[in-house]
């Protein structure tokens, strides 16, 4: 398929890329395609960035019948851009739409499709150190039926926004807060898709742990409520006794590029890392004995976001005196010079664009 | 608030009635009104129904922060529209957002909009018997930024949709297929709301039940997998050794106002019902030892659905000879002899739109 390009005629004003912050400004224009049952994908277009038209009875504002994907576009040093495990993330994006029985996408023609549309807002990109272009893919059900069924029409659309550094004072230790009444997502249900769903589940913890002066929910198991799952929208890891331990993929948990990313590269350095089932009791434990030596959230957004604190009813804890540990910090700066381009990339993650 | 009124000049064409379907024709008119933090609810109106135009970025695209309701007016014999606890469907809609983290509605004034909007539409009220106005309430999160959050805009808006008889030859009892991969909602997370994510999580049982011959997936819960929890979109009861049963509401469970008048319905009728935990163990029990007498979902579409067949892997039970049970059949004359004024209403479950 061929992707028409249509550029604006009305280029928008720039936003203060000094304080750009996260996902609030969008680029001059959007890339589109559509689905139309036994037409399959049709119409790819980049077109300039402007409002979805769409009937009060559209199916996603009913039956969130809703897939995402993000990531970021890196500038390096040289000039190019860069994208990091794009395949990846198109990969997991058709896992998650056969999970909401959404049509699946021709991987390598989304990744030409980001890679086009970061040439045509090529001027967008940020540059100060630590800034990037996220990018945001997603699938809405656009069927203006009310009947709950899988939609027969579909709009596939990626949107750029330029983001400020996730970190501007060096790495920030956050303080998360043990959820134990709300639930993000169970095996059997949606938790390992990216959709609307179980983000919308998460808002009122987060609120809540926000009210208690804490940055993140830690979210446990749904069936028993003992496991550790995610925390926040991240992935986590625990270093305990000398061993980064990880939650084990059993269905409820996204299966994060960042998470993986970080198994892989504490692999190929002899670090012992561990995919298993971690109980809060036995990380309580591990905090109470100080073995708990160091813990973080992985994604796409903060890359890697130590944790400095983790509470729940009544008791706390400090992680490595509320300094980041010497494996965080490792996972971060390796992961971040393989992202912007700074160092060799022995695994074929990056991709540049040209 | 006043809700201004603007009328359409260009009427739609009318849908076939004789042909209407569930929720694919809409009349000429919406309301809406709009959140804005700081400010409340506000601008409430009647428009010519028109496409929403929202930005891409917008966070019901995205997180799925999103809630509905569904209720029907009833065309009387004399002439009058009514309508069917209406109070109870925005009670239910504030506990849906209450969980969703999206701002309170007032009840009594979204009743008013709900009666403003039938009366302006009133010439699309569909007259042939069975046939009503069905009613779908919802509100969408609007903020235009990908930071995962509590939007801080909303629309509310309702829509109409002539609606055809659900059954246009007599009850007609439907088989089910117990679902034992996916599940609909767990107790912590969304499954006593209304919001999309839990009929997005849906879609896949319905496609697999479909797909081996079977109108409805018969959900277990998503801890033991042991508890039976709903019926399709529909909330369930089976009538055992003269004993009406309906799983409790435990957290994951839709509170439905037809399974709610169900039980009153019974109780006044001195017939024995109970909510409590149904194990599917207990039902099949029930189902081989002849016990299992009747069995029925209940909700705003159907009222009453039978249910004719009950299967799970390689085993299936007939229930009451495939035909509508005696219990079943009362409920559903009883229920919409009331939904269309056919009979007196001792309860005040019903609103005339004057």
């Amino acid at each position: 398929m061929e992707i028409k390009i249509e550029r604006t005629t009305a280029p928008k004003a720039r936003p203060d890329y000094s304080n750009l912050g996260f996902g609030r400004s969008f680029t001059d224009h959007m890339f589109i395609m559509n689905y139309t049952e036994g037409k399959g994908w049709h119409d790819p277009r980049i077109v300039p960035y402007q409002p979805f038209v769409l009937e009060p009875s559209c199916m996603v504002f009913h039956y969130g019948q809703e897939t995402f994907e993000g990531m970021k576009a890196y500038l390096r040093a040289d000039g190019d851009i860069q994208l990091f495990r794009p395949k990846d993330n198109f990969r997991r994006m058709n896992d998650s739409d056969a999970r909401l029985c959404i049509p699946e996408l021709d991987v390598d023609f989304c990744v030409e499709a980001v890679k086009t549309l970061l040439k045509v807002d090529r001027d967008w990109m940020p540059t100060e150190p630590g800034t990037s272009m996220y990018i945001r893919p997603f699938v809405i059900a656009t069927d203006p039926h009310l009947g709950v069924h899988a939609s027969k029409t579909y709009i596939f659309a990626i949107i750029l926004s330029p983001s400020g550094a996730y970190y501007t004072g060096g790495l920030a230790p956050v303080r998360i807060y043990v959820e134990t009444e709300d639930v993000r997502a169970v095996r059997g249900g949606t938790g390992e898709a990216k959709t609307g769903g179980n983000y919308s589940a998460s808002i009122r913890a987060q609120e809540r742990a926000g009210s208690r002066g804490y940055e993140q929910v830690l979210w446990l198991d749904g069936v028993e409520r003992k496991y550790i799952e995610e925390v926040g929208a991240m992935n986590v890891f625990f270093k305990i006794d000398g061993t980064v331990v990880t939650p084990a993929l059993v269905g409820s948990i996204l299966p994060g590029i960042t998470r993986r990313s970080c198994i892989e590269l504490l692999k190929k350095h002899n670090i012992p890392v561990e995919e298993r089932r971690l109980s809060l009791e036995e990380l309580k434990n591990a905090a109470r004995d100080g073995r708990l030596e160091e813990a973080f959230g992985s994604g796409t957004a903060a890359v890697i976001s130590p944790i400095g604190e983790l509470a729940w009813e009544g008791e706390k804890f400090t992680i490595n005196g509320g300094k980041i540990g010497e494996v965080s910090q490792w996972l971060y700066d390796t992961l971040t010079d393989l992202q912007w381009g700074r160092s060799e990339d022995p695994f074929g993650w990056t991709m540049i664009v040209k």
